[in-house]
């Protein structure tokens, strides 16, 4: 694979009052030596190709109600200032051409397409977002998931798990939210962390001196990925599997759960940093949810009377999602209140809702 | 301008090892009873595109080092999940032709065009952003700028002056770091605020019980916009243009500043919070430069021995940027020192530097 042969595209919109003159703005592309197609649309405007060298390709639609629309394929390699010069010459041209009568111009930056970095991680309520992410420092596969450290320029490193944005190295609001956002005191306690692989929880909480953590993580490639490459969240916890107050365990931790209540075990606290509420708001996945509510319920059995559970939740903008969550609350074996907090974590570009659950 | 006939993209590409198998792509277009178009590229890849019913449109590219891009372009109004499946249908064909030999496949969500409300606001590093807005609150224009007001479901009420994401309601970390993040006391001080005219600053500072703060705005229409929209941020400070502790110039800052210089006035803080270091790293828009040095000059003056001079910078990522304002740090007639800090303001979707600058 090239990795010069990248592809960008140029997107260009107008809206005007008039669509008339558009044709007009032609002779710019056929000063450009490009081949023309003009194609038949059927009653939904004017809509054009041009084919040009070095792979270049625009469309130009001029929408029935005064929309006009130029995308412009390309390249990485080539001339862009030329492309730019093309891009200016086209908006100089109509706004002369329509004498002013156009509402709104907006050029958009280029979408990349096909780069050995991608920079387009959509946030879990579906926007389009590009960061600013310059290299692909680790990437496995487990038997549970795909697992991708990146690089961003502000964000430090990203761990990226299944595609979504789970952590960065910038984002100490996360754990410390998961935390109970500074209003608790782990000295002495007893603490169960649920995933967490990579070691922010732990290492946040180990310098409040609790009695003792258990860590309790599926993936050794998460926690031997982080231990390299996130160690401003993990500083050098992960280097050992064992502390003076702390173990991490790398199990499934649903059988974990299940002996520890048997054993009639009782944590202080309890932080879920599992996988997210399901971004799904079709509560036909029963399995997803019922596997929520089994870690939920084991959970609150080996949860103190007067502990607390925390976890993460979903973007504030899934409220769908999150009322479902909130619904699955009400189903435990044993009955629970919470209370919720929004929290802005830096490189998730979205606001992000954190539980803190208690026995009723 | 018929609100229904937006436009929509889909946006889908894959990397495959061999294209010889794509042309088998085409029966899928076929069967949708779209008109195929191939266009001639001069040995750049396949290029083929389909016009179909409703106005749709797909662009699909065979690029010669196995990237493959499909584009389609339909109107909001069209049957979107009948779409979705054309996307699955072309995936999982793709997938079953190509035998596996797919390094990735990327599907993108739409990047929607020519509605009402614009959701696309590049970040001042240039990264393209697709914000959860709304509606549009409030848009004007004064002499100086376009002012607008939009909503997002997650900010709030959004501030855009001239396209530019200014503050938004949930942006009570921006105004934190501007006063000095909570590490100053305001209390009996002489406060000088330059712009603010969404009222942040001024609400924040009059808490803490100031001995008087002057706030210099140019445009009234920003404050007027924000007195409506924005009372998260300025509660009802703007309701009037004095207070106890507190007046509000409509004025332009220059004069203002060369005022109080020749009065020999004194502040214990200035807070400029006027628009941002230019984004453009080319020394020659000199004037820019010079205005923001001519600013900076006046206000050092008139700022007491032991005051301190807060302003906001610029995104994280435009290093060269700041090392330019830094520059011009080291060119006052007075000689100062200045520290900074990177701050996450919520709206904003990357990481902001603020500037603390003090008199040698």
């Amino acid at each position: 694979m090239d990795s010069k042969c990248l592809m960008l595209r140029l997107l260009l919109s107008f809206y005007i009052d008039s669509a008339s003159t558009v044709p007009d703005l032609l002779s710019i592309f056929h000063e450009q030596e490009m081949t023309e197609t003009v194609h038949e649309t059927n009653g939904h405007g004017y809509l054009a190709t041009f084919v040009g060298k070095n792979g270049r390709f625009v469309i130009l639609r001029v929408h029935s109600h005064g929309l006009v629309t130029i995308d412009l394929q390309c390249y990485e390699e080539d001339n862009i200032s030329q492309l730019d010069n093309l891009l200016n010459a086209l908006e100089t041209k109509l706004k002369a051409l329509l004498n002013g009568n156009i509402t709104r111009i907006k050029r958009l930056p280029a979408l990349i397409r096909g780069a050995k970095v991608d920079r387009y991680w959509p946030t879990a309520d579906g926007r389009l977002i590009e960061y600013d992410i310059d290299g692909v420092v680790y990437e496995e596969d487990s038997a549970y998931q795909n697992i991708k450290i990146l690089h961003s320029q502000q964000f430090g490193n990203i761990l990226v798990l299944n595609g979504d944005v789970n952590l960065a190295e910038s984002d100490l609001a996360y754990t410390q939210a998961i935390m109970g956002s500074g209003k608790e005191d782990y000295a002495g306690k007893e603490v169960l962390i649920l995933g967490g692989g990579d070691g922010g929880i732990l290492a946040e909480v180990v310098k409040q001196k609790p009695k003792m953590i258990t860590m309790v993580e599926i993936s050794f490639i998460v926690i031997d990925g982080c231990k390299m490459h996130m160690r401003k969240t993990c500083g050098d916890i992960l280097d050992n599997l064992k502390g003076d107050c702390y173990q991490i365990l790398v199990e499934d931790c649903v059988p974990v759960l299940k002996k520890y209540v048997k054993e009639g075990r009782m944590f202080d606290y309890i932080i879920n940093d599992l996988t997210a509420v399901p971004i799904s708001t079709e509560p036909e996945e029963d399995s997803t949810w019922e596997f929520l509510r089994l870690i939920l319920d084991l959970s609150i059995k080996v949860l103190h009377p007067s502990g607390k559970y925390f976890t993460q939740g979903n973007s504030v903008n899934l409220s769908e999602a999150l009322t479902l969550y909130e619904e699955q609350l009400g189903k435990l074996s044993c009955p629970v209140d919470f209370s919720k907090e929004v929290v802005c974590v830096p490189s998730y570009l979205e606001l992000w809702v954190f539980y803190t659950i208690w026995k009723k």
